[in-house]
């Protein structure tokens, strides 16, 4: 099987990076091919501009109908997001993992978003959720955050459980182009946690990777 | 009164265009100040990086802590962050003008939360929320969607509404930060509305705006 991790931290010492390796490691070991995308390492691009596409069709700029075009012209997108597309065409698995910022992932991976998941390429008209172009595939969300695990309940400072922050993630997103989407995994609390909590959520993610497809803890199933 | 409009689309035939130069329009009338920040014309680089601090303290860099060290050297940021935060700072109203793109804001805008909302100038440890560094200032999404109004809704295809969607943005940054939140205004259906409806849109949105501040609709309010 072919997974890609797509990463989004600056720091190798991070919570988050130590979560991408592991998961390399795991996936690895169980014979998968393993693709990355290290997005500050490659100094992925995160805006959304007229230069991602060949050839500007529209008198008035709109991003996603110029993603249309370029799809029907054999992606004709800048060689940056060919080179991501590819990437995501041959996943079977897409793992994103990245820090949460503001409840939601950092610009450089909204980026990834905006550019990879193009409109022709990812989904179309009528071809999103159950429909999406990306159907068969399958899509996880491993995120590191600040806060303790109490800021996240509806009776919590953020006034509202992981899963609906990351409903724009992981439904909006992830299961728009199709995408079967496995519970998302979050490390609460990664700055302040001791070595040995540290090293028991990493053994729980361990566990969650390790049992990915024989006994998959489904979010949203296609 | 001190408005900033932070405006996040590259087009001015867009419908996102037309309702930022509408709020420019009655704020402006109302004879309040209008600050803008134009993202997409200014250049604004969303990617959260080392250079955007003067000096990095941290053996391992961590983005947030960065941003507090530089807060307390009296904004030892890169330039075009200090601009932005002496935006911030002067507003009493912040207006976000924006597309919907995933269900949330165009990375060129999740960037300028990233960078401009500062640990130790918009919060602190303790000082989130109610208690927010930027308390006593009001904050509005202004919001255009591609998909119809059926869309959102539990029941409908992004099984979620406006301001479930919206909660990472108008809770967990907005309020965070210590604004109270006026509720949203979302133009659904944006690229496919007849004339006579993106008029009674705009029409909309004129009444809400000349009576944000004598009737104000609180989503938030600290």
């Amino acid at each position: 099987m072919n997974t890609l991790i797509v990463y989004a931290h600056h720091e190798p010492s991070s919570f988050t990076s130590a979560m991408k390796n592991l998961a390399t490691e795991v996936l690895s070991r169980q014979g998968h091919n393993v693709l990355l995308s290290d997005l500050y390492t490659q100094g992925f691009n995160p805006l959304a501009q007229k230069w991602d596409f060949i050839t500007v069709t529209g008198e008035h700029f709109n991003y996603m109908l110029e993603q249309k075009h370029a799809a029907r012209l054999d992606w004709a997108f800048s060689p940056d997001i060919v080179a991501e597309i590819q990437k995501v065409k041959e996943a079977d698995l897409l793992l994103i993992v990245s820090p949460l910022w503001w409840l939601s992932v950092p610009a450089i991976l909204k980026g990834w978003f905006d550019r990879v998941l193009a409109m022709g390429v990812a989904w179309d008209n009528d071809k999103i959720y159950e429909n999406g172009l990306l159907r068969g595939k399958q899509a996880m969300l491993i995120a590191a955050a600040s806060h303790p695990t109490d800021y996240f309940q509806e009776s919590g400072h953020h006034r509202a459980t992981p899963i609906q922050i990351l409903h724009p993630i992981n439904h909006g997103t992830l299961a728009f182009c199709g995408y079967s989407v496995h519970e998302p995994f979050v490390a609460m609390n990664v700055l302040a946690v001791t070595d040995e909590v540290r090293a028991q959520i990493l053994h729980d993610l361990q566990y969650r990777l390790e049992h990915l497809l024989d006994s998959p803890q489904w979010l949203i199933r296609y």
